[in-house]
C-alpha cells in the first residue's frame, strides 16, 4: 500500500488526493469531537467554513434537529450550542441530532477534498478501527489539518501512529514525508506526551483552560467507529 | 532565535518569509553545486526558471564570460556546458565565469523569495560556515526545496542538522515542524546514510548513475563559504 501525508491543509492539491483514500486528522480537537459525537449517537456532522454559513445551513435544514457547533480561537462561538470540547458532546446532548460544525482548521481541510475517492476521519481515539479499515483499502493519503495554516505536531504524530500500526499488518511504500514522521514518532518510542511536549497548539489549548480536552484527545482506541464523509455529511458507517 | 522550516518550494508564502533570513536548501544537488562552484572561483550564479530564459540571459550578458548550467530529470540539458554534478564545477572550468543556472527544484524556490531580508544557500558541505553566520543573525527560515513539488528528506535532514548545530550555540524557539525534523534526525543519531536510505530523490540519482554525486553532497563541512543571493545573483560574500 502506498502511503503519503499532506503536512497541513493549505498544502492540499487535487493531484495529491485524486481518487485516493483520504484520512483527515485534526486531533486537537475536531476529529476527536467527530468520533465521540458519532459514537454518542449524533446523526451527522455538516462541516461549513464560516459562522454565517452555519446559520444559513440551520435555516435550510428546518425539520431536522440541528445543533450549531464549533470554535474560533479555541472558544465556543457566540450563540452556538456546543464548542470544540469532545466531552461536551454527550449522548444526552447529541443523540439523533445533525451537527452543523465550523472550526478554524479541521473543517477547512474537509472542504478541499472533492477529488478524493473516500474521506475518513482519523484521531488517536479511533486509531485501531482506522487501521482495521485500511487492511482492506489501498492508496491512502493522510491529511494533517494543522493549525492556523501551519504544520501541527499533534496531527502529524497521529499520522505517524497510523503508519506505525498499519506497517504491522501489511506491506507499505512510504513517501519521504511519511518516513520522516515515523522516525520522529519512534524517536520518543511513540510516547505522545513526550513527543508533543512543545507542540504549539497543544500548549495554546492548555493555556486557554482546555487541559482536560488535550488529555482526552490523546487517549488511544477508546472508540471503534470510523466516521466517513458522504455527500457533504460526516456519518457513522460502522 | 526563532527557527522555522518550509517543507518544500510550493509551500513558500510571502507571510512566511517576509523580512526574515532565509536559507535555501537543495542538497541533491543545486545547493551543493553552488557552494563548490563559488569556492572554485565562479563569479556568480544567475538562477532562471526555464531553458529558454537561460539562453535569453546568455544573450543579455554578452561581454561576461557565461556558462549555461543545470539539469532536467537529473540529466544535463542539451547544449549546456555543465549539468548538476558538483564535481563537474572544477576551478579550471568555472573560475571567473558567470553561471546561468536552471534546475528542476532548487531554482524554483529561489525565484519565490522576493520578500526575504537576506537569502543564503545551505548544504551539508558548508554547514559549519552557515551556523557561524547565524550566530550573529536572527529570525531564520529554512526553505527545503524538495523534489517535483514534494517533500524530500535530504533537504529536510540538512535543515535538521542546521537546527541541531545552532542549538549548541544559542537559544532557539522551534516551530512544530522544526521539532519534528529534529526528532527524526536524532532518531538515527544524525547518520545521514541511515536517515536517507529510503529517500526517493537520493535513490533516483543513484539509479541514474549519480552515486558519486550523492556521496559528494553528503559530506559535511568541506567548504567555508556561504553563498548569498543579491540582486538576482548568487555570489560569494566571505
Amino acid at each position: 500500500m502506498k502511503i503519503d501525508v499532506i503536512p497541513y491543509a493549505p498544502a492540499i492539491r487535487p493531484d495529491l488526493i485524486k481518487n485516493r483514500h483520504v484520512i483527515v486528522i485534526d486531533v486537537l480537537r475536531a476529529s476527536s469531537v467527530m468520533v465521540i459525537a458519532l459514537a454518542n449517537g449524533a446523526k451527522a456532522f455538516i462541516p461549513v467554513r464560516t459562522v454565517e454559513e452555519a446559520h444559513q445551513k440551520a435555516i435550510e435544514l428546518q425539520g431536522e434537529e440541528v445543533l450549531l457547533c464549533g470554535e474560533r480561537d479555541t472558544q465556543i462561538i457566540d450563540g452556538f450550542h456546543l464548542g470544540n470540547s469532545p466531552q461536551g458532546y454527550t449522548r444526552n446532548k447529541v443523540q439523533g441530532k445533525t451537527l452543523i460544525f465550523t472550526t478554524s482548521n479541521g473543517t477547512q481541510a474537509l472542504n478541499r477534498l472533492q477529488e478524493a475517492a473516500k474521506i475518513f476521519i482519523g484521531s488517536f481515539l479511533n486509531m485501531n478501527a482506522l487501521v482495521r479499515k485500511f487492511q482492506a483499502l489501498d492508496n491512502v493519503v493522510l491529511v494533517c489539518s494543522g493549525t492556523n495554516n501551519n504544520f501541527s505536531m499533534d496531527d502529524a504524530m497521529c499520522a505517524a501512529l497510523f503508519i506505525d500500526e498499519i506497517m504491522k499488518k501489511k506491506a507499505v511504500a512510504l513517501s519521504d514525508f511519511s518516513i520522516t514522521l515515523l522516525k520522529a514518532f519512534r524517536k520518543d518510542n511513540g510516547d505522545l506526551h513526550k513527543l508533543l511536549k512543545d507542540c504549539y497548539h497543544l500548549n495554546l489549548l492548555k493555556r486557554n483552560g482546555f487541559e482536560k480536552d488535550v488529555e482526552f484527545c490523546l487517549q488511544k482506541n477508546i472508540s471503534d467507529i470510523v466516521p466517513e464523509m458522504k455527500d457533504g455529511r460526516i456519518v457513522r458507517v460502522n
